[in-house]
């Protein structure tokens, strides 16, 4: 069997579990959860070693040490990991939710209520830690889940995955409710995108070409999930001290995630007097900025020196530093925030400081983003500080799911019609 | 300008206008539907003369009757489109609802809250009736749409897309929300489905193929909507006069619709007592059976003669007759019901007729459909019989929307969060 066939197996095994995971009881997922921790801790021993050639394998093939730290495991990370497990175990049951009901036509009862999705495909990373996460909030809403990581963390998943099924094992819940994908062959990617009918939705989560690519080739339903390019608009009537706080801290306080700001806008009537105290603090953080005119030469009279300025292209709107570098562009007025954010940015998260009622209300209402924020950093944009429970990510589109995605987003909802004979 | 390139601007444009859209008011909207209304009486005389032509030139292409009564307009029926104008009009508005809300971190106040999805595209066959409900939908829930009906309404759409952007234009509403593209070529189609990024849902309305066609090579997300492969189970305890009232309902009241019953499953032990009724009973209203080897024994047994038999092949199963056709199987109880309708079925709407009250919860929770009926007939699977208002289609995949959609499956949400300088 080539590994195309090899998915295609695996995928079948998933929806036939996912029939029996669908009415498992709270009470037996939950069961798994614990019995997941458990295992995590009786195959540690292997799973370290596993990562530990993942490691080597990668530093010898050249990987970065950016992209290592993030496939390296060890005892306080895995200890991270049972942690959430714990906390997932506690979070309250979605499923059986009614979420409407009434009494139709001829006396038929109306319910309509929350069920699985049934399949959930995961492309993503070389980030062991996401196999436990996803698996574990698969299980908790009764989905099957198949696991395709990055590459070089094939052998790393592979050892949890085993772990895991141990734990479904003990609990007599289908050991295929989560399956790992042989992630060495690119075939497996490709099959699972072609899985209309066997899989229900597929979440890719990573780098803006990963999901680039599963969007356009797909079959079967995607969430688009990740990529930020976050606004923070200083408007006319923004207070000084505010302004200077929540672009340091959406800029700098972790500036490698979707939610750091990219991009920012100041009116012209307050510019000279924000960026000539904004621009420098930033520089003296680290970061570069990438101007139009007007901010160059107001950067460069507030002493900014010319290594960490560079001139903006209309390109750099719309881009997605990561890093630590800021576009900035001064305009004129809400209006033009709205429309340059709307034409511009991705979606994810932006932000207005004002002290100004109307206009606060302009924003929130014209920015056509996932969350949106008056006076406060756009950093706060995550399921756990939302309250959502547990994330698996932060979609991007507007169907389905919208912004940090909790458990309900791996749920559908089914009617349900009881009636004593009734016809049309 | 090629017919591609043509599409792409009128998805810009859309863009554009639902910009707009978003934030006009409820009063501004409803005055759209109004205006819409009585634009549809001004360019009566214009749209029926384009439908004429449409007529006519499909006749000359040899189009059957079935399709050309679909294509045709006529005074009553616009005067139905009229009526449902007035009713989405009095349908209370979704935008702006509050889903969730909460004071979060820092005391960060969060709310949910629905918005309208932007663009939505509708690909779907020569009914231009479906021309003014989808175009109405949309600007009722504050979606720009593009209409890409079938090849044969082109002259009829164009004339209802002239007379309500009319309509738009007398309320100060963008004329672009509503737009029709070229459906005389296939260009449009392509092109539409690759419009990742302009429009954001594509919602396919028509036949197997159609839907399979867009399903698969979208690169926007889509709706997937229609195919009904609607089972009755006959359970071991279930009432005889109800059991025949639901069958003869649910198979021969409208064979042609989607939540018609398309295949018969009854348990062993009482299939010759209930077959032996409904079987003549079915043929007498000119269904043909389509029976296993049992089922064909009861049947002849019943008087049944051969011409109104045959024997199912296992693509029968899987089969939408629409048709006065019906599959029939004899099965062992509730968990073969289950598997058989998971495995054939199409997860539309599917019932059992039952007594026994865990039987009817173990079919309610087990089957993985978007409406699960007990004892009544599938028949009642419709959004304005749910009590949703309008309804835009019946979606069978999982995400986004299930079943009968209304107007909510138009509309996405979004997080607003008030601060006061929070930072993280």
């Amino acid at each position: 069997m080539n590994v195309a066939e090899q998915t295609r197996t695996q995928a079948q095994a998933a929806k036939e579990a996912a029939e029996v995971l669908a009415t498992a009881s709270l009470e037996q997922r939950n069961a798994a959860l614990q019995e997941m921790s458990a295992e995590l801790i009786a195959h540690e021993d292997a799973i370290l070693a596993a990562n530990a050639v993942d490691i080597e394998s990668a530093r010898a093939d050249g990987t970065g040490e950016a992209l290592l730290d993030r496939l390296m495991l060890n005892s306080e990370r895995l200890a991270g990991c049972r942690q959430a497990l714990a906390e997932l175990c506690a979070i309250p049951d979605v499923l059986g939710e009614v979420i409407c009901g009434r009494t139709i036509t001829q006396g038929i009862h109306m319910k309509e209520v929350r069920v699985p999705l049934g399949v959930v495909g995961m492309i993503y990373e070389a980030r062991p830690n996401v196999t436990i996460d996803a698996a574990s909030i698969a299980v908790k809403t009764g989905n099957a889940i198949l696991l395709r990581g990055g590459k070089i963390a094939q052998r790393s998943n592979e050892a949890i995955t085993v772990a895991l099924q141990a734990a479904l094992r003990t609990v007599g819940l289908p050991v295929d409710s989560v399956q790992n994908l042989d992630a060495t062959d690119r075939a497996s990617g490709n099959e699972l995108m072609k899985l209309h009918g066997l899989v229900d939705v597929l979440i890719p989560r990573g780098g803006t070409g990963l999901i680039k690519t599963v969007v356009e080739n797909s079959k079967v339903p995607v969430i688009e999930t990740g990529s930020g390019n976050c606004h923070i608009y200083l408007h006319a009537a923004a207070d000084p001290t505010m302004a200077h706080n929540i672009v340091m801290n959406a800029k700098c306080q972790r500036p490698s995630v979707c939610n750091a700001a990219e991009s920012l806008l100041v009116d012209y009537s307050v510019a000279e007097e924000l960026l000539a105290q904004i621009a420098p603090e930033l520089v003296a953080a680290g970061v570069t900025l990438i101007c139009d005119q007007d901010t160059l030469r107001i950067a460069r009279a507030a002493g900014v020196t010319d290594d960490m300025l560079r001139e903006a292209t209309d390109e750099d709107w719309g881009t997605e530093y990561l890093d630590m570098q800021i576009s900035i562009k001064l305009i004129d007025g809400v209006d033009e925030a709205v429309a340059h954010i709307n034409k511009y940015g991705s979606m994810h998260s932006d932000a207005i400081v004002t002290s100004d009622f109307e206009t606060a209300q302009k924003f929130t209402s014209g920015v056509d983003s996932a969350a949106v924020y008056v006076n406060a950093s756009t950093r706060f944009s995550d399921g756990g500080v939302f309250g959502l429970g547990a994330e698996i990510g932060i979609s991007t589109q507007k169907l389905h799911a919208r912004g940090p995605m909790g458990l309900t987003a791996l749920t559908s909802t089914k009617f349900i019609l009881e009636g004593n004979g009734q016809i049309r």
